[in-house]
């Protein structure tokens, strides 16, 4: 997962309306007629052919088999690198193994930011290595490095308060204390520009997690317009608070960070697996993931379970012999981590055609055990999908929340009025792994991952073969 | 914590008498005088005062603030450093700028292993750099390290069943999956040699943890006299996972190997500081913990704050004015970590004395919540002791687990028949974070170390107060 700018007010905004939500049950408006009621609850008997074939049956283990297979063979698949382009080939192969051959990739730009060496030492009061990572787009020090003192501010408005002729020539670190993502990743992504433009140096952030061992965090970051730009890069938890420790008893920090970068531009591909509707083949209902990752650990968390379950959900109905009304389409996005760059190529490219899309739906917050889907969209969007929902019982994936621009790629779409969902699942310890060398395959389960394929599978399946279209926001 | 040959079959014992423990309630066999029992509630009184001090007064926080300072100051501890030997010397002086001054040293040899620069790279079938950490007396590879194919197995059945001429010229990889730390360690500690016996050239384990973010775990091994010393390291769960998946599905696995580190003996010294007894002087309630680490992270937790706790104690008392009978006695044991080193030259040097030992107490698996103690001993021995703890309910510290010989450094005395305890708490991540780089202050938290502290001093008082002395297993 990947949050621009744009992103993070809507993940705010999100997180501010959370208290609306609690005080208010979508489903007190909900006037959804016996009819579809009752055409929705008649799904109960497909829904358990796919949740028995999934869970217990034939295709037991395999959606946790075939990421294996293929974060194994990989490895991480970092925007605009050579391991990506073979891993899409790797992945329209294996699709087409399955007898899905309705394979589309369409061509972008996508940025290709190469790490190379980065090392960051203490040199006073004390000798010591820190873990680091440099974050995505940063420029690269001198090769001796840039040796400087440390100020330490907890957010921006510490940082305004400091007098700019303390700032300059320093190295700042910012060390927020998780609370959300959405509110501490802001110092990760801008911290490097709020810096320099107080005439600092270089910038380092705590990484932005809640737990670590000594386990650093990489990101993206955007340097502004008109500001120098400085190299930054992400410390531990461990050692962002050693340093604070040292800088409250006023003792004088001194590091030495070196980083080195490469910076250019790549061309990739979005993919689009299509299995035809029966009935009408034009309307959409998409279910997606990215194909991208950082370039420490293997992505198998992000995004490979993410887009295994929405490989897996053509693949499952394929071998169902279930054919929905509408077009199943599953997009793998490429290059999510530099800024959603796939998902709004794709969305430009389809913009005259979005009103095809009846449903958006998205897994890039892990695949742990499903819990139910977080909905943008209309009210009787959202009527629909709970009721949906309520035919998940057996596997506790009956959870609705409310969000209004739900998911990360799939939100540049969702933003312009079509309605979509991205997976909620029991993903407490999503952020203990993220963007790190620990995100590999030893996060994911078997079981969980069935769940979730089954779940997805299932949902879409559904949704596509309604007789009623998904409903859209009436636009303002 | 470190754990010799020797504590291992104590805890393997440990393990298996947990049924036992279950079945059977010492306080079944408790027949303590009315006298006695009244002796341990009147010090209820004294024990809140230790408590409010600690917990709600002016010590408050302090434990914490000065552990930091410490591993902030010195970082990592390894046996036969200059930083411990200074180290050593700054909590000497920290002890006397609280009034005690009855401090003493004991010098000894130790081993001084030193890591120098780790590699393990995988050239096939992917190109992979693995988080390592060589182990303890590990010897060195050649400068271009050792490259060799892999061989994967679970335990020492699986390696024993397999030909000589198969593991001739690989490397072993043993990837148990962590139970106990006592049946998995092992693998770690013995693991080379085994190898090295049936002609691998290196051998690597799977870290000895339940849980990681691709943290590599360190730790001692011992070489067999008589087999070929091979060099080994740990890798972390995720890599091994890795391997282990690929190895399954048939691949070949070559890994580059490069270990180095040097090797001698250093002198070191055990830290003993006493608070005097006003009646019985000559009879000591130790209490203890190591001041040595692994060469990572910070030794907070291993055993920065075990150490801490014993400190307090009779700065505590001393404090407070509270002189008990027997003379308290805090040790930092050193070189812990190679082998209970420090432990073993004291028992050796006080041998003859050892009658007048009357309570020997350790803190080296963490300082989290307090819940009781491990208790060694006789029957009566656990009366007395369980007596004391029902005076700890106000904060959860009541429980006494039974255990042959508590304790790791203390074990090389609580084997000869002293009695003993060591610190049980709320440590269930304890291995999490146990010789690795996130063996951090963040482990640690404030109130915890107070109740420890608290706990710990309260004990160690009421025990070294008592009327009685812990009455002696009889020897058979």
């Amino acid at each position: 997962m990947q949050l621009t700018s744009k992103i993070y007010i809507n993940l705010l905004i999100f997180t501010i309306s959370q208290a609306r939500v609690l005080k208010y049950d979508y489903t007190d408006g909900c006037q959804l007629s016996e009819q579809i009621k009752n055409e929705i609850a008649s799904y109960k008997d497909v829904k358990d052919q796919i949740l028995d074939y999934v869970i217990d049956g034939e295709f037991k283990g395999k959606t946790y088999e075939e990421l294996a297979k293929f974060v194994d063979k990989f490895g991480a698949r970092p925007s605009g690198s050579k391991v990506l382009e073979r891993s899409i080939d790797y992945m329209i192969e294996l699709t087409k193994s399955e007898g899905l051959d309705d394979i589309t990739t369409e061509e972008l730009t996508v940025p290709h930011w190469v790490r190379g060496k980065e090392k960051v030492t203490m040199l006073e009061p004390l000798y010591k290595n820190l873990a680091v990572l440099g974050l995505g787009r940063s420029v690269s020090t001198p090769p001796e490095g840039i040796t400087a003192e440390v100020i330490v501010v907890k957010d921006f408005d510490e940082l305004e308060k400091v007098d700019e002729s303390y700032i300059r020539g320093k190295i700042v670190l910012y060390d927020p204390i998780f609370t959300t993502y959405g509110d501490t990743v802001l110092y990760r992504t801008n911290g490097a520009s709020r810096a320099a433009s107080k005439g600092a140096v270089a910038s380092l952030v705590r990484s932005i997690t809640p737990f670590s061992i000594n386990s650093p965090h990489t990101g993206s970051q955007t340097y502004d317009e008109g500001v120098p730009k400085i190299p930054t890069a992400a410390i531990t938890l461990e050692d962002a608070d050693l340093v604070r420790r040292m800088y409250d008893r006023g003792e004088k920090i001194v590091l030495n960070v070196k980083l080195s970068s490469k910076y250019n531009e790549k061309t990739s591909r979005n993919t689009l697996i299509d299995l035809k509707g029966s009935e009408q083949p034009k309307k959409l209902v998409i279910v997606s993931g990215h194909i991208d990752s950082w370039d420490v650990g293997q992505g198998a968390m992000d995004d490979g379970g993410g887009m295994f379950v929405s490989w897996a959900a053509p693949v499952i109905l394929k071998r169902l012999n279930l054919t929905p009304k509408r077009t199943i389409r599953t997009i793998f996005w490429t290059a999510e981590e530099l800024g959603l760059i796939g998902a709004k190529a794709y969305e430009e490219k389809h913009r005259n055609e979005s009103s095809n899309i009846n449903f958006i739906m998205e897994s890039d917050e892990g695949t742990f055990a499903p819990l139910g889907l977080a909905v943008g969209g209309s009210q009787e969007a959202r009527c629909i999908v709970g009721e949906i929902l309520k035919l998940f019982e057996s596997i506790n994936a009956t959870e609705l929340i409310e969000e209004d621009n739900p998911g990360s790629d799939i939100s540049v779409i969702t933003e312009t009025g079509v309605p979509g969902a991205s997976l909620y699942n029991a993903n407490e310890r999503y952020f203990w792994f993220h963007h790190t060398e620990g995100d590999m395959m030893n996060v994911e389960s078997p079981e969980e991952l069935d769940l979730g394929a089954a779940f997805w599978t299932a949902v879409a399946y559904i949704v596509a073969d309604l007789s009623v279209d998904i409903p859209r926001q009436v636009q303002n």
